[in-house]
C-alpha cells in the first residue's frame, strides 16, 4: 500500500533523497554519491537501485525530482552539471522499475527549493513568492498565485544571468558579461573583492591573502574591512536591483535568500534591505525579504510536493 | 435583457468607451473629454451620465474599466495622471446608477492593453504574454498562464521604472535615476538623442532643429542620419535588455510592443529583436517580439475582457 513520497535533490556532487509520509511530513533523509562519469547517465540507475533497495516500491505513492537545469513539462532540458542533455527521468525510472508506473515528477532544483520554502518554510502562508539561491552559482524559483511557474520554455527564475552590472562587466559562465552571477554569488563576490583589491586603495586584510572566500569577505565586512565592506555592499546592491526589478515585473508578496550566500545571513539581508528602496518608486509596496529557513532541505521538500 | 459589455479606458485626455455583444464583438466606439478638474472627481460621473444618456442600464451586462495607474482587487491605489487617490469606480459608478448592481471591474490600463492584445489582437492564442506601452511613459501588463497577473499590490507589469540605465543614469519622473522610461519610451528617446548631440560629435539633422520628438528621431534614423541611428540603437538595447530580464524571470512566449513608439514599426522592432538574444543566453529559447495590432483599442477589447 502506498505510504511514501519521495523527495529527491540531485546535485552535482550528492544526490539527497527525503522520505516523507502522505501527509508531506520528512521522516528519512539519504544521500548517495552523483556519478558524473559517462554523461552523468548512471545517476538515474543509481537512484533507482538505491530506491529499490530501501523501500517496496508498492509503498510509494509517488517521487518529486529536482534537478540542477530547465525543465519543461517533467523534461529536462539540459543539466550541465550532470552531463545530460534532453532527459526524461520519468520514463527512465520507471524503465529500471519494471514499469510499475509510479507517478514521478520533475522541475529545476532552484525551483523546487522554492517550493519546499513556500509549502514547508520562510514563505509559508504567502502566495507569491520569489526565491533566489545564491551558491556558487545563482538560480531561483517563481511561485505565483500558490503554484510553480516554470515558464514556457522551464527557464523561469534564472536570475543569475540576468544583466545588471554594466560597470564591471565581468565574464559570465554563459558568455554573457555582467550577469548577476558575476557579483553577488559566492564566487562573484570573491571577484569583486579581488577587483577592488586591485583597483582602489582602501586597506584590507584581504591583501594578505593569497585567495580567499565570500565568506571570509562576509566576515571581515562585519569587522568594517573596508575592501570588504564596499564588496558586500555593491554586492547587496546588485540583488536589490535584481528584487527591484522583479517587484515591478510581476510584484510578490515575498523574497527568499536561499544557498550558502545566505549563510551570511543577517548582514547581507540588512544590506539587500538598505538599498531595495532604490529600486522601486517611493509608493510602491514593499515586498518582504527573508531568509530561507529550511537550509539544504528545500530541495526535497519541494521535490515532495511535486508528487504530494 | 442585458445584450451589451462597455469596455471603456480612462486616459488622461480622453475616455474611451466601447460597445460589445456579449461575444465581445466591437459595434460601437464613443469617447468623452477626461475632466481633470477638481481632482477628477467628475470623470466617473460623467461616464455614468454618458452611459445613461445612450443606452439602458438593463441592457448592460458588465462595465470594464482601465485606469492609468495601480490596481488591486479593484480598487484604484493612485492615478497621478487623474488627480485620484484610492478610488473604488464600482462602488461610485453604481452609486449614479442608483444601485442597479452592474458587473463592473477594474485594472491598469497598460494590463486592459495586455488583456486586449491577448483576447483579440497580436498575442491571440499564446498563454503567456507580456505587453508593453511605449508611449510618453512606459507601463506593460503581464498574462500568466492564461490569466491577467497584476500582482500583490497592483504593480506587475511597471517595466517604465526598472532600472536599466546606470550609464547615463538620467532623472525620472519616478524621482529614480536611470529607469526604462529614461531612455526608451518617447520622451526618453527625445532626451537620448538631445544628450548624443551635446557629448559626441556626430553628424545629424537635429542640430539645426530647436525641439524634436522621439517620432522625428525614428525617421532621421530610417534615413541613416548619425545621432539618431545611435539613439534609436540605445534605446532599442535598452528595451532589448528589458525583454532579457524579463524572460529569464517568468519566461513568457510572447512580447508584443504597443503604444505610440511602436507605431515606428518594423525599425523598431528588429532593433529590439537584435539586441534581444545579448541579454539571454546562447541556449535560451527567444520568446516572440511582435506590435500590437489592436493600436489605440486595445484598452477598451480588455477592458470588456474583465467583465466577459
Amino acid at each position: 500500500m502506498p505510504e511514501y513520497l519521495l523527495g529527491i535533490d540531485i546535485g552535482g556532487t550528492s544526490v539527497k533523497i527525503g522520505l516523507f509520509n502522505l501527509e508531506g511530513f520528512l521522516l528519512d533523509k539519504r544521500s548517495i554519491i552523483t556519478d558524473r562519469s559517462q554523461n552523468g547517465s548512471h545517476i538515474l540507475r543509481d537512484i533507482a537501485v538505491f530506491i529499490k533497495k530501501n523501500w517496496l516500491l508498492s509503498s510509494i505513492a509517488g517521487i518529486g525530482l529536482g534537478v540542477p537545469g530547465p525543465v519543461k513539462n517533467n523534461i529536462v532540458e539540459t543539466c550541465v552539471n550532470l552531463g545530460w542533455g534532453i532527459t526524461d527521468p520519468k520514463t527512465e525510472l520507471n524503465k529500471y522499475f519494471n514499469y510499475e508506473d509510479i507517478a514521478i515528477k520533475v522541475t529545476n532544483d532552484a525551483s523546487a527549493a522554492a517550493l519546499g520554502e513556500y509549502a514547508a518554510g520562510a514563505a509559508k502562508g504567502y502566495s507569491n513568492v520569489v526565491l533566489l539561491t545564491l551558491g556558487t552559482g545563482i538560480g531561483g524559483g517563481v511561485i505565483i498565485d500558490g503554484r510553480l511557474h516554470e515558464g514556457v520554455d522551464g527557464i523561469s527564475g534564472e536570475f543569475g544571468h540576468i544583466v545588471v552590472d554594466k560597470k564591471h562587466a565581468f565574464l559570465c559562465n554563459c558568455g554573457k558579461r555582467g550577469c548577476l552571477e558575476t557579483v553577488a554569488s559566492a564566487t562573484g563576490i570573491a571577484r569583486l573583492a579581488k577587483y577592488n583589491l586591485d583597483n582602489t586603495d582602501l586597506s584590507s586584510k584581504l591583501r594578505n591573502m593569497d585567495s580567499f572566500s565570500a565568506k571570509t569577505v562576509f566576515d571581515l565586512a562585519k569587522e568594517k574591512d573596508e575592501v570588504a565592506v564596499l564588496t558586500i555592499d555593491e554586492a547587496a546592491d546588485n540583488l536589490a536591483a535584481m528584487l527591484g526589478s522583479i517587484t515591478l515585473t510581476i510584484d510578490p508578496d515575498l523574497f527568499v535568500l536561499a544557498g550558502g550566500v545566505s549563510l551570511a545571513g543577517d548582514y547581507l539581508l540588512q544590506s539587500v534591505k538598505r538599498h531595495y528602496p532604490d529600486y522601486i518608486r517611493p509608493f510602491d509596496v514593499k515586498a518582504g525579504i527573508v531568509l530561507a529557513t529550511l537550509g539544504s532541505d528545500a530541495g526535497i521538500y519541494g521535490a515532495m510536493q511535486l508528487v504530494k
